[in-house]
């Protein structure tokens, strides 16, 4: 069945499109939402970022969903997401990219179109659409619809619950520096780190020093087919970008 | 339409059935995923927790959603979701109440019977499924759906996303001692404060001590019809047990 498509084509009117920042969920297209797939399915216009050269994995996500007449915009990073963050260079490169990413946005939302942005896990949660959120804020309708996280199907594939009682989370990027990622390590009961690629010696070393280590696993690619649940200190060498490492709170149960 | 039946009624065998924990999302149906939605309009036997002579929260988010055959386990709290962990009566009393309710899903099993067990949010974040869950480990066989945490629903509900950069997310029970809250939340950039209920005054005290009080949200059941945003400071009195506050994070962005 052909889904009937929102926001036919239409000479300009008042009417400011909405631009719609869809959380998809961590991977496994049957964790979407009712309302993404509805929205995903129904779309005129899909936007989605992706790494210069390749296919996108939010967009791998949607594959056979869309509507045939569906118009897709790609937005291809300038640079790798693994770059630290405070290198100027790297900073403006970044900024003039997502202002391009704005100003098209917003013209198809002043042409009445509304856009469905593909956004992997939870759209809020350090995803990539809350620098176009923030430079679209007050300029265009927005709807953002909240999704299942990375972590949640990261824990999920531990077979472990992640908190328990009163245990306090703490979710950490791996890009901070040892000593702070070390110091949040000894404060939480649980922990979520996230964006570890090429950090992972250092991840490795924070954890020991914390007394962590044995009990951490890495999770890759959560909830897809390449998903992977491993002890951490049974791995070796570099982790892809594209997984979490989870330590489990043992707090008080009854 | 009516869905086909799973495991339709079967003289004893072999084969043990599956208990589902399945997480429902936030509040919003809308927001389920379509494998919890797969598996809540087929499930021929259905169990969820609720507050004794309540009608149950994640029951409601599924009326209408049911097989007309669907055969209902409701499982009533002995006690108030409230009361203090540690206090020796409270544990035992939810202990005896964990062992009964896994006697039931776990004889159901054994004739061969699925379960669907209802959990709002995400089954194994602080969720009262994982009491079972655990019980139940090596005894059936055992799935999790992840979902949708009332927390993500909180942090969209506000319209501004909660993490930027490498932000530091700490997740606390207002149930912590004052002391504790204030540490946590001197420490960590950005924060989720969750089972607020009658916590909230210590829960106030501990955000001014820490410097977030002016920055905080409180948002009432998230992603429902109910659904409130306020300012924190601009609130009194009591919060209800389904509410969440919110600190957002103010790291780096291009
Ligand atoms: C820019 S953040 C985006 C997080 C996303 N918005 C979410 O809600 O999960 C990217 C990081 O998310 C984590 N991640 C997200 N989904 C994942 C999955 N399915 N498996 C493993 N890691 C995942 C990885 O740590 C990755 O470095
Ligand atoms: C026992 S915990 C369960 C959390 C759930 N498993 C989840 O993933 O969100 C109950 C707490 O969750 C929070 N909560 C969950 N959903 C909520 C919603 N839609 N609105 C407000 N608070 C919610 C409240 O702070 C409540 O005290």
């Amino acid at each position: 069945m052909t889904a009937a498509i929102n926001a036919p084509s239409q000479p300009a009117t008042n009417r400011l499109g909405t631009i719609h920042g869809v959380g998809l969920g961590p991977g496994d297209p049957d964790l979407m939402s009712l309302r993404a797939h509805r929205l995903v399915t129904n779309a005129r216009h899909i936007a989605y970022f992706r790494k210069k050269g390749a296919k996108g994995r939010a967009r791998a996500l949607v594959d056979g969903l869309l509507h045939p007449e569906a118009v897709e915009f790609p937005m291809d990073y300038p640079l790798t997401t693994e770059t630290p963050f405070g290198d100027p260079a790297y900073n403006t490169a970044l900024s003039t990219f997502y202002a391009e990413c704005t100003a098209h946005l917003a013209s198809l939302a002043e042409g009445g179109e509304d856009v469905v942005v593909l956004c992997e896990g939870d759209p809020f949660f350090y995803g990539s659409f809350m620098h176009l959120y923030t430079r679209l804020d007050g300029v265009t309708p927005l709807q953002v619809v909240p999704a299942t996280t990375g972590m949640s199907a990261a824990w999920t594939a531990t077979g472990q619950p992640i908190t328990w009682g009163d245990d306090v989370l703490s979710v950490l990027m791996a890009t901070l520096p040892e000593d702070d990622l070390t110091r949040h390590m000894l404060a939480a009961d649980a922990l979520v780190v996230m964006k570890i690629g090429r950090n992972i010696d250092k991840l490795r070393r924070a954890l020991r020093r914390a007394g962590k280590y044995e009990a951490a696993w890495l999770v890759e690619h959560a909830s897809t087919k390449e998903q992977t649940v491993q002890r951490l200190a049974e791995t070796q060498g570099p982790a892809p970008y594209f997984s979490i490492v989870i330590v489990h709170g043992t707090g008080r149960r009854p």
